[in-house]
């Protein structure tokens, strides 16, 4: 540690802007303008501006991370990853839950403890909460397991569209001809990745989209089993379904179980996400793997370290598929 | 609120003795001297010393959740309850994983940051634990889903042997007579007390207990499959089984799964615990439920308000039978 770094302070007033503008264009921010930007860039580079660590002497040591429900199944994968990681970082992970309402007093708590940067898993992330966090010079990412799209968030995703086509090729290798998809809801943009995906797997495998076998859940089991009820219930029902994600699927057991269909001699099921409970269903649930944990630690990494470029972070991580018991060739 | 409040630094001196001492009788630990703690109590009552919210003007507003591991079935349960009631009290939960290991640089982490309080999950606590939070005076609880014993740690925890009790008692009020047990592992106290619940179910109905029928599995799928394996293959199998836990109970599906055995058609399943997967596994599960958001939030309470007793906190929620679809008459 030396005590003669430049301080975000003394750049400012070289610059002749403010402390707060400094802040944006190490964070990233895109409200600066561009000769701003690229003045405060220079000084920053030639004072040699330490970015790693910068604010050490500052932190608090606390990281937020603001999560719209816990009782998601994959909540604990994203706490899990961003505990770790914090730990690693010696700092500790701070937990609030928005329960889903759209009060925005978490806001006011974080700032107050001027948290080293807050983790974000809100869909959708309320509209003022970015431009606060900014201004209180706070470097936040959104962790998005569902997929939401606004360029100007620093996020970190998945490849959903990748997944989907992964899930349904599977499912094609296996030799099913009537594959049907549960995907989730219509205004979440992964539903439609994930749709697209799997019109993409049957079309390079030569096959036309049947519209009668797309339906759409509400990522939650009740909307799984609703869905594939309709679909069980085609005159010609498929032999397999991609669920969406494994909530869904838990859905699509419930209803295979309830009509006596064994999974997988009789439905070929696939999940999405990869959480603990597609080890607790019978038989095992195959999946799309979302890389939670890794998510969760990247996030952390780029808010305690956020000036390691001058855009907003965009990450997409890769999905992988999980090949358990729940998928297997069609009864002849 | 009122500034002329009686300050602990004032109890000291009046008392004789020091901060330390005072703060062990506020937070009712027990290695103070019966004398000392007397005198300490009344002036404590003499000088109106308000029990509720007394730290208020020095909290931190945080609140630590040390756990042993964030993957159990429960954990997130347990955080939902602390986070709720701590910030319905204005203060925030900061969460630990210690990962199983008995590294203990958690402690430092927690004194450090003065935390107001520490809700511990842990079985078991390591021995230093107790005494180093009581040093820094900050007050902990044990919030104790598997049973732990030791009187002198204040504790929230649940009636075990009055859940394998109703456990039991369901089954034979279905009809079975051939009841198995997979409690949980021998060296957990909770095991025990869930296995002599079982037992006195069936001494009450006049039944012999065979030990044939008691196994002990290691509170995951995997011992739950086993330890099931084992009962199923007896000459004279049962037609029930309480698993022991949700956990294990998801080991008896996947056993019952790979022997072609319908739940509840031909075996009843039982678990304990009453997570989420309990609605994910089909037939949904018929369980034991211990009231984890509420144990969390008693914790919570007790913890920013440790001085409603002189004596550690020892406190037993009741548990309570949830009937699904895994239990049913047996077949005749």
């Amino acid at each position: 540690m030396t005590n003669t770094r430049v301080t975000i302070a003394e750049i400012a007033r070289e610059a002749g802007v403010s402390e707060a503008t400094v802040s944006k264009v190490l964070n990233g921010r895109t409200e600066v303008a561009p000769a701003t930007r690229a003045r405060v860039q220079e000084l920053l580079d030639a004072r040699g501006y330490e970015r790693r660590g910068t604010r050490v002497e500052e932190r608090t040591g606390l990281i937020d991370l603001v999560i719209s429900e816990l009782n998601t199944p994959w909540s604990m994968d994203v706490l899990r990853g961003a505990e770790q990681e914090a730990r690693r970082a010696g700092a500790a992970v701070v937990v609030t839950s928005t329960e889903g309402r759209s009060d925005e007093s978490w806001l006011d708590r974080v700032t107050e403890r001027r948290s080293d940067g807050v983790l974000l898993v809100l869909s959708p992330l309320p509209s003022g909460a970015a431009r606060r966090l900014t201004a209180a010079g706070i470097p936040f990412v959104l962790v998005d397991p569902v997929g939401g799209f606004d360029p100007a968030i620093p996020t970190v995703g998945v490849t959903n569209w990748a997944g989907g086509l992964a899930a349904t090729e599977h499912l094609i290798g296996l030799g099913h001809r009537r594959i049907g998809i549960v995907t989730g809801p219509t205004d979440l943009v992964c539903s439609q990745q994930r749709l697209e995906g799997y019109r993409a797997a049957l079309g390079r495998a030569g096959r036309p989209v049947d519209d009668t076998l797309v339906r759409y859940g509400d990522f939650r089991a009740d909307g799984g089993a609703r869905e594939v009820r309709a679909l069980l219930d085609l005159p010609d029902p498929p032999t397999a379904v991609f669920a969406g994600s494994d909530l869904q699927a838990t859905g699509v057991y419930a209803e295979a179980h309830r009509r006596g269909l064994r999974i997988p001699d009789e439905l070929s099921v696939v999940g999405f996400d990869d959480v603990a409970l597609c080890e607790w269903v019978s038989p095992t649930l195959t999946t799309v793997r979302q890389p939670l944990l890794e998510m969760a630690r990247m996030a952390i990494r780029s808010v305690l370290d956020p000036t390691e470029s001058d855009r907003p972070l965009r990450l997409e991580l890769a999905t992988s598929l999980v090949t358990r018991a729940s998928t297997a060739p069609p009864s002849a």
